[in-house]
This record gives C-alpha cells, sequence and structure tokens, in this order.
C-alpha cells in the first residue's frame, strides 16, 4: 500500500483534526502518502481530494471542527455513487480510506469495502452514542463544555435563588445530560434512556425548594424530549420561584479538543493506520476498557449499545443522590 | 467611621465577588469593620447582615455571581422600607453602605444617601450600561464567554457551510453585541442601537452566500430585538443554507471573572472605601479614560449614554468590514 | 453506622472538592452524618475535625485543591498517634474514615482499619501513579492544564523557530509527559520508564532541525530526571537554534476539575459510601476497566503497576510517530 | 495605493493574528490587496512575501503566536539591508507597510518612512510597554494567563499552608506583575518599577505567616530581578514555611487571544489601513483613553511612560491593600 485517504462525516466533533493529524503523522511515520476529502462522502464524489500537505495540518492538532469539512450525502446509498467515488481514490492509486464519523458514516464505509475499498471506521460524534468504543472522538469535549456552561449558570441560579433548564445534545444517547448532570451536581437529570414526566419533574423540583438552604435548581434534559418553554412555565407555576431555560445548541460542538480528547483521536487515528499496513478492510476501531480494538463494522453496527440498562440505573441513582 | 456595609443589587455579574474581597481588604487595611447585606435591599431590609470575617471572602476572589446574593425588592422605592432599612444598619452602627449593581440600584443607593446613610455605588452589570463608567464590572467576562461561544459556532458553522444566528444580552446597550461581533468577525452584527430589519439581515445573508470561498456566516443580535425562530426560517429559506439559533441566555452571567474584571473591582472597591474614609456620600464611582473616578449620584443617572451614537457609527463600519 | 469522616491527604489534586461533596450527598441520601477532618492524618491526630454542614460543600465542587487542607505528618507512622486518632474519631461516634490520597495515605487507612477503624481509601493524586485504578482523582485537570500550557509554548515556539523544554510532574509515573506529548504533538518525549539520555535528545533534536519546513521543537520530560538548564544548553549548542527551559511546577497542581474528573470522582465517593453501608473496611476504591471496584488495600498496595512495561512501548512509538 | 504589506516582529504576542485579520478585511474593504511578510524585517530582506489569500487568515482571528512568524535580524540597522528591503516592496508595488511589534519595530519602522516607503506601526508585545498606547496588543491574554496561573498555584498553596513565588515577564513595565498581583490578591508585589530588596519580602513574609487564619502568600515578581531560587531558600528559612518558585516563562506568550484583545487588534489594524488610504505615514497607532489614535514614531519612542510614578504608587498601595 502506498496511499490512503481520510475523510470526516456527520456532525463535526472536536478531535476529528487531532485524528488527521495523528493519521497523517503515522502514515508518513510508515512511508504512505495520506490524503484528504473534503466534505465527507459528498467531496469523495465530487473528487474533491487534496494531498495532506496542502494543509498545516499541525496547527488543527488543537483545533475544533474539522478542517476538511463534512456535508450530508444521503445520495451515497445509491450504488453509481459509490462507485465513482470508489474510482476517484482508485485513479489516484489510493488504495485505502479512513472514514471518522458515527453509525451512518460507518455505513459508507461498509460499503465501500464491499467496493474493494480498503476501510477503517473511526468513532467521531460528541453524542458517545457508538457502541463498539466506550469514548467517541468528541465526547470528552463536548462534556466539559456542558459543565462549564452549567457552571456559569449555577452562578447565576444560586445568587438569584433560580431554576434554570439546562437542554444538551444526546438524542440517541443520554451521556452527555447523565454525566454533566453527575458533574455539576444538577438536581434533576432527565436522559434518552430515563426521561421523567413533566409532573415527575415538576413534583421534584416544588419538593426541592421546600429545602431550608436551597438557593438554585439545576435541571439537565437531553434535546427534542421537551418543549422546554413548556416546562419552564410549569415548573414556575408550580414553585413560584424563577425558572429559566439555557439550550445550549451548537456551543457544544464546536471548541478546543480536551487532553483526553487529543490522546483518544491520536491512539484511534495510529490505529487505523497500522490496520490498514497489516493489510485489514472493514473495521471499526474504538476503545474498550481502555484497550484499543478493531471490530468488523457490520458487527461494531449490530453491537447492542448496552450501555443503556446501566444509563437508566445510573440516571435513578444520580437523580437520588444530586437531592442531597 | 467605624463600619461599613457591602450590598450587591440587580442581576449579578462576574467580578462582585472580586470587589467585595476589595473592599473588606481595604476596609481592614483602614481599620474599618466591613459587614455584607445578603440579598440586596431585601436583605438590608430584612436585616440579613453578617460580618464580613463570617465568609471567606478570599475563596471568592475568582467566582462568578455574588456570593451574598442579590434579589428584586420593588417594595424599596416606598419610604418606610427605606427607613426600616436605614435603622437595620444605624442599630449595628454601621454608617455607610457601598452598592454594587446597576442604574436601579443606584437609585436605592441615592435614596439611603438622602436618609444620612452614606453610600457608594459602584457599576455591577455585564451590559456595560452605565453612562458614569466607561466599562462596567462584569462586562469583560461576559465578552468574553460570547467570544468563546461565537468561536464554538463557527467551528461547527464553517465544518458544514451553515449559517449561526447568536443572540446576546445588553437590551439597553449593545455593547456584548458590537464587540463579540467584531472580536469573531461575524459577518452581521445588529445591536440595541443599530439594529437591521429582518429583509437587511435576510439581503446581506444572501449577498454573503454568494462570496466563493464562504464557508460560514455568523450573525449576533441583542436581546429582544428579533423572533430569532422566523429570523432563521427567513435567512433559510432565502439561502438555502442551513439556519440555526443560539440563544446564549444565562451562560453569559456567571463564570470566574477575567484579570480585567478582577483589576477594575478591585481598583474600584478600593476606591470606594477611600472616599468614605475622606466623608464622601451619594457618589457613583466608574472608571473613565483609564482614571477612577466619582460623580454625584444623580449626575451619573442623568449622564446621557453617549456611546450612543460612536456604537451606531461603529456598527455601521464593523458590519461593512466582516462581510469581506 | 451513623457517622462517618472524611479526610484528604498528600499532594492535592483537583477532584478532592468533588469528591467531598459527593461523598457528603451520598452520606446523607443514606441517612449517615458526615464529617470532615482538616489537614489529613494530622488533623485527625490534632482533633480538627467538623461537621460537614459547616462548610458550603457545594460551592467547592468546581474548585481546585482541597477545602478540608492536607498535611505532611510522620509521625503517623508511630502507633501511639494512631491509637489517639482512632480516639478522636470515636468519641464523637464516627465509625468510618474515607482516606483521599496517594499511597502513602493508603497505608495510613490500612493501619486504622487494622485499629478498628472502618477505612476506605480513594485514589487522589495528578500523577496517576496508583496501580488499583486506572485513572485517579486529578490526572484529567493536570494534564489538560499541562496540555494547554503546551499548546501556548507551541505558539511562541512555532513564531519564533525556537526548541521548548517542557519539564512535567510525575516523578514515579510518566503518563503525564507520555500523554500531554501525544497530545500536543511533542516531537520528544521522556518520560519516568522511558528516559533519554542527553546525547540522545540533543541527536534527535539536531535531526529534526534538518527537516525543511519545521519551525518548532517541543521535549517533554518528567520531573527530576534532567538538569534541563543543561539539557537547554546541549540543545541550543548543537542544533544552533534558540532553546528555552519551562518548568511547569504547582500550576499543574491547581484549577477546576474537568468534567471527567469530577465524574471520576463523583463515582468513587459514592462507592466508597455504598461500601461503607455495606460494612466494608480496609478496601481501595479504583476504576478499572470503566468499572468502579474495590480491593484490600493490602492487595492495592501491592499491585505492580504493570501499565510500566505499556508505558515504554508507546513512548518509543510516540517519540517516533512525533517526528513526522 | 494598491497594495500594502504587514510584518510582525520582535516577540510575539496573542492578539497580531487578529490584527493580520483585521487589516487584511480593511484592505478589502477599501480595494487594496494585502501581502503578508514572513519573519518580520529579515523576512523583508529575504523577500518572503505572500499574498494574503494564500494563508486562511480567517482561521487564525482567534490564535496565538503569529502565523507570518517573527524573526531576530539585527542587521536591518544598516542602511544596504533596509534599502533592499525597500526594494523588494517596490517591485511588487507595494506602497505601504504596517509594523506590529515593539519600540525595536517602530525604529525599523521610522526608517523605512525614512526611505519612502509609507509605514504604520501597531503595538504588538505582551509587556504593555509602549508609552503611546494605553494597552498593547497581547497584554490582555497574558495577564488572563498569569492570573490562571496564579490561581492554580493559589489552589495547591492554600491546600498545604505554602508560599508560592511567581515570577512573570515585563522587564521593562511591571504591569503584567502589579495587575495580575491584584487580580489575585497576591500578597508581595515586586515589579519593575518597585523593586523590594530581599531582606524586605522576607520580613513581609514572616509578617504575614504570623497572621492566624493565613494558608498561603502569593509573591509576584517581575522577571531578571530576583535569583528566586535564592529568594526561595531565604523565605523558607525565616518563615519556616514550604516556599516553591514558579517561573512561568513561555507559557505567558502564547494563547488564545481574549476577547478585550482582539476587539483592540482589530480596531488598532482597522485604523492603520484608513491612515494609509488617507496618506499618512510614520505613524504609531494607539490606544489612549479609549480612543484610537495616531501619533509620530519619533514621537511615539520619545514619549515618557509616564505611568511610571503611577505605577510605584500603586505597587505601593496594593502591596498594602492585599495584606489584609
Amino acid at each position: 500500500m502506498k496511499k490512503i485517504a481520510i475523510l470526516t462525516s456527520g456532525g463535526d466533533a472536536p478531535g476529528m483534526n487531532t485524528a488527521l493529524c495523528a493519521i497523517a503523522k503515522a502514515a508518513k511515520a510508515n512511508g504512505l502518502e495520506a490524503y484528504l476529502v473534503k466534505e465527507g462522502y459528498k467531496g469523495l464524489y465530487n473528487d474533491e481530494i487534496i494531498h495532506s500537505d496542502d494543509i498545516d495540518l499541525d496547527a488543527y492538532i488543537n483545533q475544533g471542527g474539522t478542517c476538511i469539512y463534512s456535508a450530508r450525502f444521503p445520495e451515497f446509498k445509491e450504488l453509481p455513487y459509490r462507485i465513482k467515488a470508489a474510482e476517484n481514490l482508485k485513479k489516484r492509486g489510493i488504495e485505502a480510506l479512513i472514514v471518522i464519523g458515527g453509525d451512518g458514516s460507518y455505513k459508507g464505509a461498509q460499503l465501500l469495502h464491499e467496493l474493494g475499498v480498503k476501510t477503517i471506521g473511526l468513532p467521531g460524534t460528541i453524542d458517545n452514542d457508538i457502541a463498539s468504543s466506550d469514548f467517541t472522538i468528541g465526547y470528552d469535549t463536548a462534556l466539559n463544555t456542558i459543565v462549564e456552561a452549567i457552571d456559569h449558570v449555577r452562578d447565576t441560579a444560586r445568587s438569584h435563588r433560580r431554576i434554570m433548564i439546562v437542554e444538551v445534545m444526546g438524542n440517541n444517547c443520554g451521556d452527555l445530560a447523565l454525566y454533566s448532570g453527575l458533574a455539576t451536581g444538577a438536581e434533576i437529570i432527565a436522559t434518552s434512556e430515563y426521561t421523567l414526566s413533566v409532573e415527575d419533574i415538576v413534583a421534584k423540583a416544588v419538593e426541592l425548594t421546600k429545602q431550608p438552604n436551597r438557593r438554585s435548581i439545576i435541571i439537565v434534559v437531553s434535546e427534542k424530549r421537551y418543549d422546554i418553554q413548556k416546562l419552564q412555565d410549569a415548573i414556575q407555576a408550580a414553585t413560584n420561584w424563577q425558572t429559566r431555560t439555557n439550550p445550549l445548541n451548537h456551543i457544544q460542538r464546536g471548541g478546543r479538543p480536551t487532553a483526553s480528547e487529543r490522546v483518544l483521536a491520536s491512539m484511534l487515528g495510529i490505529k487505523a493506520v497500522e490496520l490498514l499496513l497489516d493489510n485489514k478492510s472493514g473495521l471499526a476501531v474504538g476503545v474498550i476498557n481502555n484497550l484499543v480494538q478493531a471490530f468488523p463494522i457490520l458487527e461494531a453496527l449490530s453491537m447492542q449499545n448496552n450501555s443503556k440498562a446501566k444509563a437508566i440505573t445510573r440516571a435513578i441513582k444520580y437523580n437520588k443522590h444530586n437531592q442531597y
């Protein structure tokens, strides 16, 4: 193998750039040339492929987002598009492709693998919702961003004796809500796995406002589970405490990758290159129990995210715990 | 004078705690005892007054919010409430009160001054809307929080070729919008002083999307000027670029005070004590042209915020500038 | 069991305060009263024990250091001191003690366990050198502090084409050096486990300066392994590039705990209380393969830190990797 | 005028990249082409000049260092070198040069002005030692970096009852020491303008250790004023408190520019372009009393930094203040 390519796909996540750096370096260290595909599968189809030396990747090792961009491209589900994409690699002598993204991106990698392109998938998403890796690239940074935001909100809630609703990302996986809530002592946490009814939340809030020294209540909820405006109204009416909403939206996505993010992204990136050098393909790389491991993509996609039960148990526990 | 008291009033702002520290130290350095009033004028009326040694103020020098809390208390406009409040000070032998807050808080300080309590006002609000000080305690920190949030949003906007609307605080004063926009190269900035019509914003956005290399557009707007959901829809329809909203809400309020904030808060706090030692009262302290200065509160309240014209001129300039 | 106590011992670490919060809450949630011992074993001997309600622990959930302090107390190796310490607990009806610290602190906990005090140890040290836990409380925060410092240093090194030596903590365990080096693309990494000779470092640096586009070289070394001033002189003489030293010293210790730190500290703290409720004693709690686990302290102390071989292998790999 | 060039010179400072962005945009907004000179005057002499479109400047708006690099070049004092440099501009049709740097860089700009190149100087240095501007590009960021470092050090000092010496940059101007000391409540501050004798520092430290509740002492000193190792030994011997040194070195230089930094850099950069459009030359731009102003470079260089007396007065005041 002489040439490999990399693309980022799906939602951008901090650490994607770090992974690009690590892959480009690992390629060079092993005598491979690395190419960068712009805008994910869309750019692969449109032949937007540059040499890794054309960007100063080192300058992006600690930058959020993805410097090679991402884009939606549902057309990739259709075979002719994939054939064209594969040809764009082949005509440059590029034999392998590393794909950084989520489940949807993995599917594309599997389909290219079936067309004879050697592919390796890396878990890149802030949501931590990929079963074949304990942690995904982007999760630790997003968690820190959320925790810092909640810390800010706590300052003002405590100053004014207020209730604050904080809405965080993670529609399929409540880790961002659960662990940011634990880290900030959030009094009420409702995740994707453990959705409380509006009545439950209101009742808990009322209970909490009766505690003699309480000056603030933080409620962390996963996105798309509640109409937070209505939730605010219901809580405020029942508690008579000023209640405010804080949807964190897209500030959760960007930002400089944390140290652990960069360690994870680098280790996974290096492993991807090692697998290619070993002539492997159709694999998803992840970290399981602190070990970098690889699974067939098909197996990775079918893995039950067995953390669900654990997440519910923990949500129950932390909800109880944080009320004291 | 032997004893002074301090309270924080209005919206909490980072640096209020730093000012408390500075005042307590300056008091000790000059042989005064400092007291802390909890929950602003409400606590003053309710006699919630503690000694400054009862809190480890040093631990709060770099903490957001206000450790002595704030609260709404419209009743303070009525004389009997103020008389009771003044008596709560007098019965402890406290002759003077330093009030940290915004215009409304200054009015309370003036009314107490008229009742014979020596009062000094300090400008504490993130909005930078107090004419008697070039900068208010809280502004620099909030500006940094906003800028960091926009940086995050830029990362993801650029990765996906998106338009992002960021709504920031500052209903009476557009400084937060204007300067965060300048600092982040926001392509469109609509402030309290310089409100663009929805049509103008849409037209500008359409224009920008035609630039060949453009990958992102950031639109910063002051709060309460637009229905940002409708603005999003209008822009997305006209540009065909994905457009998202990011109301920053209460994350702008809290957070650790920046270095400049802490310098400002300390200098103003020290000055307040110096003025009291000098037997002054009814004054508002501010920083004008890098000098700490004091004005009669009534004069301070009537000062035209002459930065308005300047703000409009700058908004026009930066809007033009940032489109390149 | 009705009453438990907590102390922090050894070097302070970010997350210790978070653990205190979690333990106090878990205690309350289970009907226990929690006490805080000031200044570690020294305070235990000196009877410096307060109720957990005497400190606003919630305000410390995101603060560095330890709000109950730490201190050296070699006298604790002597039996009479320990007997007195145990009596100070007993006379208050406190049956159990949770100790947050390093190996030395664990030994004290074991000795108290042998005196009939129920003890649980939690791994608190930035060095990540406790074999019975994959990660220690403090490590993730310190790693982020170091990575941010190196990012700063990289900015200026690249601006001026310079070589920067960064000296980090971790005398017994090179994780801080190894992973901060990986995260920042440090070109040369010398850890506790993998110490390069001065000649090796100089030779590598010379080699790197010959790369045509190179503008900076970062060298991360574990503390106490080199005279960094002499190393600087040797490198500068051999490469003719300006070389500078950056001993990070105590800025690595403090600072707000990261999100992961706070998650780890909270989970370990909750587990410690659960073990006590379960009538366990003489155990060290840690996280192994993402699971919170407990080991007899004696076993924990004798566990080989088998990460040593792995650390060497990785140091060799990353040193090679980062030169590209 | 059709074409202008920009260079950064002297020590790198956060905000230099922001100024580059602002200048390039302002140039485009006014129909000018902007060029970038690499490595300061050295690159100007060596003809290392690229078009501003050759770098994605927008990606550097929030990055530390200088993406066009800096370098020492004492040869520029000799006329033939400057003539060659001026010719490198002329042959491209570049009529004007904006120089971002310190006093030494201003001198080069003046000499080029005398050769017929239109030049404008911008104050870029973390030290805040340029008399023609109240604040220099880089100062606010460095101050924040130092304050955060001292906050970290305070955490651990307080945990262990220690004395910490922090050595900061600013050999000609003690602002970094003075204001970081004020912002952190440093108990002893010795600046460039207000140097305490070792005996004085020791005596103050001894005094402070006698305060009953004191748990930490922070001593901030300007660089190159003390042998901090000897200072440590003297203090430790006299106080019997553990004392540690923390030279902050090059972590003070890099890092993301703060909001205020970016505002300042943008406003100064825009002004520089406006002056050139107005056919001005030989001017130094600065901010005085919150107004962007321009002075003849020769006048700027001869301006007394009259803040010296003020700095001494303040150092005396804050030293007294912070002991309480």
